[in-house]
């Protein structure tokens, strides 16, 4: 049977993605080779490679100027080669509004002077800074952000506007909402949660901000070189990327980004709903910044909490469990998520609450 | 029509490995998810890493003071790496005997004082340099090598012996020879070659000599963090350690490294002694020295090898083309090539001689 998997990431994938690599994966392109067998200097590999770049520029309006990468070694990476390609005086901005923004931010102060304008931890990042009120440090070299926060379910309603280059890790909301690339220097995202398995991390950089990484980057580590490279410096994660290129190809079918915003939207919508309506469950986070992606909730009884995780579970709604920094539950209702599976998962909670109201 | 891949990496692997994975692919391990789609810190995703541990220190005989690591970002990122983990006084001592030996060496000299103590160059790779004549380096942090040259074609029949702790990038022989890991002091490897498909990365590290990174490491990079947290320090590459997982099963049910290792050296004796008795093929490799991975041969014209591969590719033998920096034709009989692959190579090649002689 297969199941609900409301994982943070990995997370689920369209089944009809799953069913078609399923179905060629002993012959990849009529080439007689599996795609985890065929050498990335095949040029039905190269054509598949490329075609995935056409498909996240198109999907995305990436401007021309901009390169687009896959990567490897996921957003903790590059949190590290953020600043080893950008921080070239020594001074970068960093608004921490989660786990991974501080993870970021910290990687950042291994480089140079990484500074903390704003912070939402007083109340468990559960909401994002007034952007209008924080003090950005001038001559900077780039403001970092973390876009969604997967572990607390904020999002950026809007992004900041400053005289830095904007940085964003992307990874938990890519491709659920249309975005103005040019206004970021770079994108980042590790694509386990709305874009492929894990092991690929697309990089979307501006070309003239990556010329000069600093000299103690790693090669590897250097988006000049990947870009110059068109991702295939070295043997890329040949099938990681394959599974991205099938499931922006189904993104595409489904309507782009625009139709699955609104499907996401829809779909947060029912659970917030629910979750607001209720008298058992509630989500911390402050409306305005509340994520369609990751949805938090807590019953305020850790042992309640516990009982919910372990009955949902044999009802096949799986992965539910919260962050250990948040406790509860958390429903990562990603793009591939059917409006079925929100449905059964709230179905479930309406009887649950009545069963221990 | 299954062909036969005589790729360099990726490369192929078992069939019966790819046809289990098939299977299995929309529900992993009675999950209802598929290996794509489940969290790394599920029950059964951690019991499979564990596993995999465990196959990797029983094939190779690992000892309990080394780490098995699972990583990303290909053998090219531990070439930087190895310097930011193991660096400490700056200088280390490198022998370049092909294409990523140089590579590695390259990487080195950013982070310190990389001696090249031996070069095999002048006689384009075709050796490995005598290992009772170099100057090594008193007091070098680490000697590194790379042990297979999967460009050229040569291997270390035995190892160096010095006071300098021993590096070796084995990424195109790794599990194809029984090795004494104790005299190692790291031995890493892409694994896309005998382990499994692109995206993941062998590091095994004695553990006592990986406790102190340099502070420009950035983490992600740190061996000794990602031992401490199990390879588990982020989303790890879970479909190639999942598929890392099935073929090291499969290779400890042929007999192990020991087992593989004979029939390995069966395969390559076949393609050797053929080349060696034709009148129209040549491989230039020094006789000891010679890989039983990576067979390059050239027929002396230029057009006669593209020819040869053009007619290759014809009959079902796929990716023979030389690499640029060789040219000719290169076949590599990884422990995934079945015997009847090179026997099909060696028919072909017959016929091809006879037909242009």
């Amino acid at each position: 049977m297969r199941v609900y998997n409301f994982a943070a990431g990995p997370s689920c994938l369209p089944e009809a993605v799953l069913k078609k690599a399923q179905a060629e994966f002993l012959d990849f392109a009529g080439t007689g080779m599996s795609i985890c067998e065929i050498s990335h200097r095949d040029k039905a590999f190269g054509a598949m490679v490329s075609e995935t770049e056409a498909l996240v520029r198109e999907l995305l309006n990436v401007p021309e100027d901009y390169a687009v990468l896959f990567l490897q070694g996921g957003a903790s990476t590059q949190f590290a080669a953020v600043p080893l390609n950008l921080m070239h005086t020594g001074k970068a901005d960093y608004i921490v509004t989660g786990n991974f923004a501080k993870k970021a931010w910290q990687e950042g102060k291994i480089y140079g002077d990484a500074v903390k304008i704003g912070d939402s931890s007083d109340k468990t990042y559960t909401y994002i800074p007034d952007l209008d009120k924080l003090e950005y440090t001038p001559g900077a070299d780039y403001l970092h952000i973390t876009s969604n926060n997967t572990i607390f379910g904020s999002v950026y309603p809007e992004f900041p506007v400053t005289d830095a280059p904007l940085v964003a890790d992307m990874s938990s909301e890519i491709f659920s909402r249309e975005i103005d690339v040019s206004k970021f220097a770079v994108i980042y995202a590790g694509a386990q949660k709305n874009l492929a398995p894990a092991g690929v991390t697309i990089v979307i950089a501006k070309r003239e901000l990556i010329q000069d990484p600093l000299k103690i980057c790693p090669t590897m580590l250097q988006w000049k070189v990947q870009d110059e490279n068109c991702s295939l410096y070295n043997t890329p994660p040949s099938f990681s990327i394959y599974m991205a290129n099938l499931v922006l190809k189904d993104l595409k079918a489904k309507g782009g980004v625009k139709a699955i915003h609104e499907r996401d939207v829809y779909k947060a919508g029912l659970l917030y709903d629910f979750i607001d309506e209720s008298k058992l469950y509630k989500n911390n986070v402050e409306k305005k910044y509340r994520s369609i992606m990751n949805i938090p909730f807590v019953t305020g009884s850790d042992e309640l909490d516990a009982k919910f995780i372990a009955e949902a579970k044999k009802e096949g709604l799986l992965s539910l469990k919260g962050h250990r920094l948040v406790g509860g539950m958390r429903a990562s209702i990603y793009n591939a998520m059917p409006v079925e599976g929100v449905e059964a998962l709230i179905t479930f909670m309406k009887k649950f609450e009545k069963e221990n109201a």
